[in-house]
């Protein structure tokens, strides 16, 4: 350990400020997968690998990854470059960045480091997460998706992504820095936690197929108001997650068709995602949700479409990491589950993997608003660079 | 009355699926203000009007105006040119194409006729309805609003709408052809109805705005999530108007914002349309859902915008050119107020107005599935040559 932890946060936070500067849309962040900016990041990042002393490469899905050879074995570190639409700066940005400044600190370490920029966690533009880290572990990617404009996954795809596929052999393990996205690290006064766990979730389009009309002249009674129906079934997302502890029931896109203020809404596609630390209390809850939306639309002659677009698993942390991890990070370093998902999810299928969660201020995250402290920016570098130390 | 009403009614026909090729978007008909789509129909029409002999301008905002001389007084008629998203093809055209068609045929006629083919009547670009009509009347103009892609309406205008203002000296009033787009004249077996008035109309933008954020980890209870709050009014329009005879009550338009299935909904924007035949019982309706909205904004820690973009009172049309039509129209022709807002609303403040309303399939409108039958068209026609062939 040369440079101290506090000027490497400096450098970390910058950094982080320059990729908040690449984005799709002047004035707000929003990075979505195999965009231009997108793209511009991955550059600034392979850069600041290549300074760092590491050989760069983009894979098939535009995944950038640094590598410093140390040995015969190689530990993973890594997270996304991608935003959601509005984002926050350091959702994603600050794991990749804290991970590359401490392997640029920890010196001759006897193993190879390799720091992963996955190119999309958030799923925003194709709705379906981990393109990035599922295409290293060889899951099967979802290639006749299309984006909002029409574009198919498979024709943004830099070439196979079968080629994206890291050889598990040899592997220590994957390591991902993260912000909380939560309020639990701020409420325990504490600047790191170490993830237990990562909550699995559900995520479905959900369609209502009414029938449109004119706003004017179609009496109530004889209306099928896809909105209508909707915003009933969006009422009961919002019960079951409050009646049920530690379920979390969100509706976060709702789309209205044809969409004008004197036509009665004829479709509706909106978006379902659910998690809970429990499988079997979140694919119920899913169920339950399901369920209810067939009721809704059966009574007001409605067509429902229901497609699942992601269902994970609860992902156990890797014990011999994490508690290596929680040493690196100092006595009593909380221990929390994740309700988010994260590239680890994926990275776990392939290695053991580990989670460091940097406290961030009022837990509030995929919003400009995201904030963290130079201070708990310095703490993680200072844990990452001791864990580097300490693994074999 | 030369050329048989049946063989008109092809070609009134003909000309609105020609007009429903002159579209934003391929495969469905979307031709909203101060497109190229209504530029391409504005020309088709000017043709067609010059084919019978008409003199066309276009006015400051748009309106595509045929005239013929025919003595010192005038006879306005028209509907409008422009469409809903996703529309049909007879809501407005057919009214402008019966209108030149019966003018075509009835020729010596003591008075000036003109015909108008309105540019905005339903409001979708600029979400306030009758731009074409309001300038022609003199009513003011929201220059300063804004399309969905920045585009203030001051800037789309050709020159100073006051230009387009309709002196009123000599008029003998304003008679509009359209299809009913409810089902009261299909229950009536009746292929056209005069109308008594149109009802009234508030409409209004409505925000949400709550705190975006992570759907994997802000807990239920402590979110302001501002589509659950929108949802939640949503059911209590559509009840609202469920409850009370006569008022029709939708929400048409909702949009989340940021808009992705991880992030809580932190805004939402939606447009709310209040119709009653009675203005007293739809200012009423209207304040009672603006204080719902309240309540529930102020329950969820949200904060309520509501702006009031267009509020019309109901309109009586003229009792003496609504007898000249019902008798143009047959013995027993019924009489109907209309749920719609037309563009006789507008023109009503400068002439003596009268609506012809012609029966339409199973009283869809604003949809693809619009249809009227070829004899009706023709009974339209010929109503309307009587009427031109008596008023005076």
């Amino acid at each position: 350990m040369t440079m101290p932890a506090t000027d490497l946060a400096t450098t970390v936070l910058a950094r982080c400020d320059e990729l908040a500067g690449l984005t799709e849309e002047p004035g707000r962040l929003t990075r979505r997968y195999a965009t231009p900016a997108l793209r511009a990041a991955g550059d600034a990042v392979g850069g600041w690998m290549r300074e760092a002393g590491m050989t760069v490469r983009r894979d098939a899905v535009g995944n950038v990854i640094g590598r410093r050879e140390g040995g015969p074995r190689t530990l993973l570190l890594g997270s996304h470059l991608d935003t959601v639409v509005d984002a926050g700066r350091y959702d994603g940005a600050l794991g990749v960045l804290v991970a590359l400044a401490a392997v640029e600190r920890a010196a001759d370490l006897p193993y190879a480091v390799e720091v992963y920029g996955f190119a999309d966690e958030e799923g925003v533009r194709f709705g379906t997460a981990y393109l990035g880290s599922g295409a290293v572990v060889g899951a099967p990617l979802p290639l006749e998706r299309v984006d909002a404009d029409g574009v198919r996954l498979a024709d943004v795809l830099r070439t196979d992504p079968v080629d994206a596929r890291r050889d598990p052999a040899g592997l220590i393990g994957y390591v991902e820095v993260h912000i909380e996205q939560g309020p639990a690290l701020e409420e325990a006064g504490a600047p790191l936690g170490v993830v237990t766990a990562i909550a699995g979730q559900t995520r479905s389009t959900v369609a209502f197929h009414g029938r449109a009309g004119h706003a004017g002249t179609v009496p109530m009674d004889l209306r099928h108001d896809a909105l209508a129906g909707a915003a009933e079934w969006v009422g009961t997302v919002e019960a079951a997650g409050a009646e049920e502890a530690g379920l979390l029931a969100t509706v976060g896109e709702l789309t209205v068709e044809p969409g004008a203020s004197n036509v009665i809404p004829g479709r509706v596609n909106a978006s379902l995602d659910v998690r809970h630390a429990e499988d079997r209390a979140r694919r119920a809850a899913n169920e339950r949700l399901r369920a209810r939306a067939e009721e809704i639309a059966d009574a007001r002659g409605l067509r429902l479409q229901w497609q699942t677009v992601l269902d994970t698993v609860a992902v156990a942390c890797d014990p011999t990491l994490s508690d290596l991890l929680a040493r690196a990070a100092g006595p009593d370093v909380p221990r929390l589950a994740s309700g988010a998902g994260h590239d680890a999810v994926m990275m776990s299928r392939i290695a053991p993997a580990a989670m460091l969660f940097v406290r961030c201020a009022g837990g509030i995250s995929h919003h400009p608003a995201e904030s963290v402290a130079h201070d708990d920016v310095a703490a993680a570098i200072d844990a990452t660079t001791r864990f580097l130390e300490e693994v074999r």
